[in-house]
């Protein structure tokens, strides 16, 4: 393990970032911003985004040692962009420079089933889940969480993908096959009332500040909007707080990540932990006094944390696939803050820029969805 | 003179920037942002602010036709970050690649003579001033201004530098000398009791938006600070607002420029124009509902103008010379937000970074000064 960083990397300093997307390339506009150099580590049909606006890109796979090498000589830092990046690769960065966040968030993240008995271990709530090894297991895990269910692969899900609804124990085996017989986690159904988020920092020394909670909704699995204010009171955003605090320092965290819960009732149930920036805290770009990106580079520069208020009601919602045609008209909106994301291709299903509109501060049209 | 622009500039495009300073740095930042592209051409020294934020640089002077060549050829549209670019440089670009603003603007602004006769018909007023192109004009021009005066350049001079102060008439003959002989302008000096400016844009179509009137303090004649709300009333904004759609109009001006004003009782008198994006611009990064970068790059790529609403009270502050070392102390202040410009070396006199300050709206805290 490298030595931890000794006091803050100062600016005309290089991060060092894994992943070439949008991520990459708003944190690469926040470090430049503070006067920090950023140089990206991604294969290059991933890369699009981030060209021209990083000091250096190296095109090349996460598991190239060499490519890894350079990253590491010319960083005083690095991080990641997705939970996705291989956990060797960051070991294999981890022994040459300082890396945050480190590789347990990583590792406990990409298992569905390790960071629910993580959040369990916390005594934190999520929906009822079950290991499901074997075809065998099928009917423990069915009798434990009840029905209906969603089984899900341990690795590799997102946007909806690697998983499958259950609404009957008679749909288990169906189910199980579909994912491919790999190692999964099957999980209750929550009947919930909204989904929200909480976009979460902690500094080197345990420094921790949060965004207000946000309200979300997804649209074929993809997140769609998100607002804040959220329709919950004060009361929620605490409990949302706590939480995110909890998983911070059990994970002894250093940056950036969110916590994405159900809201059933006043309850906060975990969803998910993203080891990262996060889409529903793009809104921070527009809406906060510190962006989610400027927090993420002060936290693992080891600078102070950022102001976290809101100076406006926001709304952010995503541009999917060809819908980015829509930024001409969004550029005539009297409130409508555009971002693109430098991506070629309008793929169904990509990312491809988001929108936040603002109002000052209690002037959030109507009462959110 | 090529043909304007048809239709908006779209994202994935290039904007070709003339100039690599902390201008044409958070120009191709705000530009980023849109999905545009930016190609900076700037001598090497000057360049670093733009080194690995922009897509490509040019390293060459600014007379030099092949990186000229190229730099057209790249763009689809070009603009400049400061006005002492060679008008034969814009001249030429302007012959092969439309360009925003043209070199009208440029011509007038470089000498404060051509200035000053400019605002002068359009009944705008400046301090009172004379030409002074021979010894033998001094006499006259003296008699013209009265006392105290200064006496400028008419070219080349910027942050109190071509300039000297003359507090009477037989001292005229000292300063002409000082300042080489070279064509100059006499102009009274102006009793004032406070220094303001606007911060407008005019889009292709003849749209005009403008930012609060702003309340500016100099230090060693170099902008300091950078005030939202300034002292004076609305009224004042309003006649400030006034002033600059009239010399947008005059100019057909398309892009971002600065107007900036002695106050004096409740009167404007103009001191200069800055065709350009402009420090006393600066606070709209962290106030503003559109930053005045975003705002050119609309006004240049036929993209509607942005809102220039503030959602926040703000002070900008320069850091200038070994002042760029606060940014650690800076970084713990709860309400500052810091801009590093990426220049490696903090000379005297030398503008490094700035922090902005802001405040929720009406709680600027005491008077401005």
């Amino acid at each position: 393990m490298a030595d931890p960083v000794q006091g803050p990397i100062e600016p005309g300093q290089t991060i060092g970032i894994l992943g070439g997307g949008q991520l990459a390339r708003m944190l690469a506009l926040a470090a430049a911003r503070l006067g920090l150099k950023t140089i990206v580590l991604a294969p290059e049909k991933d890369s699009r985004p981030v060209l021209g606006v990083a000091w250096r890109h190296l095109d090349a796979d996460y598991d190239d040692k060499s490519a890894l090498k350079e990253l590491a000589a010319h960083s005083a830092i690095v991080t990641y962009e997705f939970e996705n990046v291989p956990v060797a690769a960051v070991k294999y960065l981890a022994s040459r420079v300082p890396v945050a966040p480190g590789h347990g968030p990583l590792e406990t993240t990409q298992d569905r089933l390790l960071e629910k008995r993580f959040l369990a271990g916390l005594g934190i709530e999520t929906a009822r889940f079950d290991d499901v090894t074997h075809a065998e297991d099928l009917a423990t895990a069915g009798a434990a969480t009840g029905f209906p269910a969603i089984l899900k692969t341990r690795r590799g899900g997102y946007d909806g993908k690697g998983q499958v609804k259950v609404a009957a124990a008679d749909e288990l085996a169906k189910a199980w096959n579909e994912l491919g017989k790999v190692p999964s986690c099957l999980e209750g159904f929550v009947a919930f009332d909204g989904e929200a988020s909480i976009v979460a920092a902690r500094g080197v020394n345990g420094e921790f500040a949060a965004f207000d909670l946000t309200e979300n909704t997804h649209r074929n699995h993809i997140l769609w909007t998100s607002r804040v204010p959220a329709r919950w009171n004060g009361a929620m955003t605490e409990k949302a707080h706590d939480i995110a605090r909890r998983i911070g320092a059990a994970f002894d965290y250093v940056g950036v990540f969110a916590v994405e819960f159900f809201v059933v009732g006043n309850k906060l149930i975990v969803n998910e932990i993203a080891p990262r920036v996060h889409n529903s805290g793009h809104w921070t770009l527009d809406g906060a006094e510190t962006s989610q990106f400027e927090q993420h580079v002060r936290a693992i520069c080891g600078w102070p944390l950022g102001a976290t208020r809101r100076h406006s009601d926001a709304e952010m919602t995503n541009l999917i696939g060809e819908e980015v045609n829509a930024w001409a008209k969004l550029a005539e909106e009297d409130n409508a803050h555009i971002h693109l994301y430098g991506k070629r291709e309008a793929r169904p299903g990509r990312k491809m820029a988001h929108v936040t509109r603002t109002w000052p501060l209690g002037r959030f049209p109507g009462k959110p969805a």
